[in-house]
């Protein structure tokens, strides 16, 4: 076996990169190390300027190079509406569908006692003081409860709907439709569109 | 949709990848801007000193730290075989076998016209001029042809195996038992294995 402590490194670097197994960061490691050095740059570049530029946003967590981001910023969004998602990534998928034009409010997560992530972990009371203060004059009329369908994300959206409803606003959570157990990120378009325009009372 | 002008450069880096499609990319990138910085920092040096470190074996092409590598320069291997594969990455699953106690010849890649990659574009020359020189003091006495068994693979090893015999060398091949149409790369050891204790000649 040719010893190459460099290349151990940079296998060992990738396979800690989620969905990359030892084969797939084999392959990656020796694409890498022949693609041409402007492609290696460009992908060293684009990473070190991503985590440079990208903040959460003030308002709602999701990712942005400006704070306010843009849909906390455009004035054609409808105020009444807010929809609570897990992760920054989730934000885009929703955004994709085109069916949502209200507002969000990223969680960072959601409630996993078992792993210690409780309320206080998630962006949980930050999100109570928005509905219970409006945005901007605009009272918050109902909340899309938008976590995944899996066991972690239906419990978080039940915890949620009882902080919530003392508020007196209305909250809805995403239509199953969605296949149960999978994460929001995978869904397709057409499928995720249809489990906005069917969410459901809680 | 949020203006993400660096996050959206990242993932087109990231979708250039071998393996990654649109919603892998995604993954990665979102991982890769939560991900601590010392992680991001661990593999950014990684592949800054994988590329900076690694080159090509003068002798057989396979990548190396130090030339010549580290099985060109081990005296324990036997000189009188030589395996033929396609790429660098190849050396390593064939030496996890250890089955095979040769040395190696990396040709770059496999014949194929349509794209324009001929015997010239391959350590073709160099390859037949090592059998016919020895290696050191030893004859070379049998050349196993280890490329991937696909059509470029096999029409390579066709190619190379009459280029080979007039030197008085005896030619094998991986014995088939590896899946026809699949790569040497995603083979499973024992297959590979098996493969190297059954080669046949051509």
């Amino acid at each position: 076996m040719p010893r190459l402590p460099s290349f151990a490194r940079l296998l060992a670097a990738l396979e800690r990169l989620p969905g990359v197994g030892p084969k797939s960061a084999r392959r990656l490691a020796h694409y890498l190390l022949a693609a041409p050095g402007s492609e290696a740059a460009e992908l060293l570049g684009a990473l070190a300027a991503a985590r440079e530029k990208t903040i959460p946003c003030s308002v709602c967590h999701a990712l942005t190079e400006e704070d306010p981001c843009d849909v906390c910023s455009d004035p054609g969004r409808d105020l009444r509406l807010l929809a609570v998602v897990e992760e920054p990534a989730d934000v885009e998928v929703l955004e994709k569908t085109h069916e949502f034009r209200g507002r969000y409010h990223v969680l960072g997560g959601a409630l996993a006692p078992l792993r210690g992530i409780g309320p206080d972990e998630l962006h949980v009371e930050d999100l109570l003081a928005r509905v219970a203060k409006g945005e901007g004059e605009t009272k918050v009329e109902e909340v899309l409860l938008a976590t995944n369908p899996n066991v972690e994300g239906e419990s978080t959206a039940l915890y949620l709907a009882r902080r919530l409803k003392p508020l007196g606003v209305k909250v809805t959570r995403l239509a199953l439709g969605l296949p149960v157990g999978a994460a929001l990120e995978f869904a397709d378009e057409v499928t995720l569109s249809r489990a906005v325009s069917n969410r459901r009372e809680l």
